[in-house]
């Protein structure tokens, strides 16, 4: 619609029939005019019809103005589609602090054509980029007695990504048959292990959104219990798809080259495993040392160091893996491992690194990449 | 003594008499041997003598072999000085996880020579860098009675800097006649203000330690309440040299071109009021915004919102300055302003960033730096 000078820059996710939702969105203090939209419309129903998508403008910090156009937006998107009002999610990224044009947005809204291809599919994922270099979907099929169950998501969300949400726009759909608390608990649940555990740069964002929708067309038995088997059995499949994407978000990290996967064991509790997974994956130490292919380990302990959780260096273990694992520290003490051998590890697409604390049950995994001259490169120049 | 290979790497700061000593050092739960070894005699006598430096090897994560070389380095400047070993403070920096080459670091100590010249001072300063770039030195004189005082200090820092402390080492030196109580107290409040408050890359190091010693030379009657007019002024004088070191450090801070002074105003209560500075100062859009001289204020509202801390964003104000002033949001508003002007200011070496939450009366500054290239340049090949 013209909001971007060389790109697709508005998608609409919209169900033939109304489906229940549940949405996380942003923790930040500062929050974009359609996340207060959003906010307030899922108070009033879980059942939704459409999210509509900008990129752009964040629509954030524009005021009382700000929350007019968000306003406006939805009530022509409901005057064109008899969808109402309640039942539209909207979410904006892009710049902080700009209005959006709305004549430009709502005569592209006009011009917006629903299909189900997979042409239009993939179109709404670029559509909704910012500096996002990949299209980054995910889709899985399964059986919940004799019906097929589909599930199909997309995400954008490359820099100002820190868990509590990432900068990130997040939609799932699903024809899956759901009451609406259930699919709350899930998707709760479901993103505090994918989205929440995903850092490019320690920056928060005003904009972050995550939604599913369920509109129940698979026919399936109506899942009303969070502890049944059906409900296990989706919710594995959500969080399968959810992982895939929070990984993928994580490797298109702004100026990523390689994707960093931390997995923390040991700890005294889960709440401390995630603090000591974060804690390494953003600190910019261990980032450019990933970057600069150097294996420099310390920084890794050092960034274990402080995060808040309990440890103790003489019983922690560190590891690194690609296709091989190679044992760096363990118990207090270097261990004799080649340095080349551990460099070349780094060279990999992708980095495990391994860290058993040695006094828990605690486990968690997060996804980072490294830092390189890019990330400086589109953050410097970014609204130029 | 060849632990670096292009410049010197050890220095020796002592005292003819001994002194009386505070002494601050990191809360990271990973500590360097050389950290603990000063644990271990602070909590025996505030009296010291003499503080060795190294760099070339922090000595952490080093295991039982580590602390020995520490313990060894000690006794053996003991025997050469005839000094109590529990009246020596050791710092070491540089690579976390490298051993100590005792051999060349012991005939390092045989050869130093003491000096009083400004020569040797400088050339200590120099002696501890890392990736520093700059010598960080800085020095007054003042009356306290009819007697002349001084104070002189220096710093080592550039990256792996975040506040709690920064990944640092400073030794300042007073000939101040003072009770180690009241000195103690003044050197906590003097350092929460001054290198609790620099950001350069948000990495708390395991090897941070600032010291003061005072010998009591000056012969000014004895500091003996922290209360006194005496006390006030010595405090005085001494955040103003560690301010500026501190000013200093953020500036020199690993790739930076830019020195960021962030100052807000109107928080709830101090504590708030540093976290809102901090999460400014360490927000990697914040600094290659500076680095991109492309005022993308948004981003700085954004860390605002993100900082623990009571906000609202109807009530905060944001300006910029260099030699001028200029508002750029004001009660949840966009003000009417010159993008090109905005952009101008962040092309001056000191970029100052007015935060006024409108609130209460909590207020505080810190220091930080922009992200750069070079950053990543210095991260990603500093081993090598």
């Amino acid at each position: 619609c013209g909001l971007k000078k060389e790109k697709d820059d508005i998608a609409l996710v919209y169900s033939e029939v109304p489906a229940v939702c549940a949405l996380m969105s942003t923790t930040n203090k500062v929050k974009a005019a359609p996340v207060l939209w959003d906010k307030k419309v899922m108070k009033k129903t879980p059942i939704k019809q459409m999210v509509f998508i900008n990129t752009g403008s964040a629509n954030c910090c524009t005021g009382e103005a700000g929350y007019k156009d968000t306003e406006e937006t939805a009530k022509f998107l409901s005057k064109l589609y008899g969808c109402p009002e309640d039942e539209i999610l909207l979410c904006s990224t892009g710049v902080i602090g700009l209005p959006l044009e709305m004549d430009k947005l709502l005569s592209g809204i006009d011009k917006l054509k629903l299909s189900k291809s997979d042409e239009t599919g993939l179109g709404a994922a670029a559509a909704i980029h910012t500096t996002d270099t990949k299209v980054k979907v995910a889709a899985t099929e399964f059986k919940l007695g004799e019906k097929k169950v589909r599930i199909g998501a997309m995400v954008k969300g490359s820099g100002m990504i820190r868990p509590g949400m990432a900068t990130m726009i997040s939609v799932a759909t699903s024809d899956v048959d759901i009451e609406a608390d259930v699919l709350k608990k899930i998707f709760k649940d479901v993103t505090a292990r994918t989205y929440n555990m995903v850092s490019v740069d320690g920056d928060m964002s005003t904009n972050d959104t995550a939604i599913v929708l369920a509109n129940g067309e698979a026919g399936n038995v109506k899942i009303t219990d969070a502890e049944s088997p059906e409900a296990k059995i989706f919710k594995a499949h959500l969080l399968a798809v959810q992982t895939d994407l929070a990984k993928k978000m994580a490797a298109d990290g702004e100026g990523a080259t390689t994707l960093i996967e931390t997995h923390v064991t040991g700890a005294k509790n889960e709440e401390e495993a995630k603090n000591f997974v974060r804690s390494i994956n953003e600190s910019s130490l261990v980032k450019t040392a990933v970057f600069g292919k150097d294996a420099n380990w310390g920084r890794i302990l050092c960034a274990l160091g402080y995060a808040a959780g309990e440890l103790d260096p003489t019983k922690t273990k560190l590891s690194i893996r690609s296709t091989e694992k190679l044992d760096l520290f363990d118990k207090g003490e270097i261990l004799d491992y080649d340095d080349e051998e551990a460099n070349k590890i780094l060279e990999e697409d992708t980095v495990y690194i391994d860290v058993d604390l040695g006094l828990g049950e605690g486990e968690a995994t997060g996804w980072g990449c490294d830092l390189s001259y890019d990330y400086v490169k589109i953050n410097g120049e970014y609204r130029t």
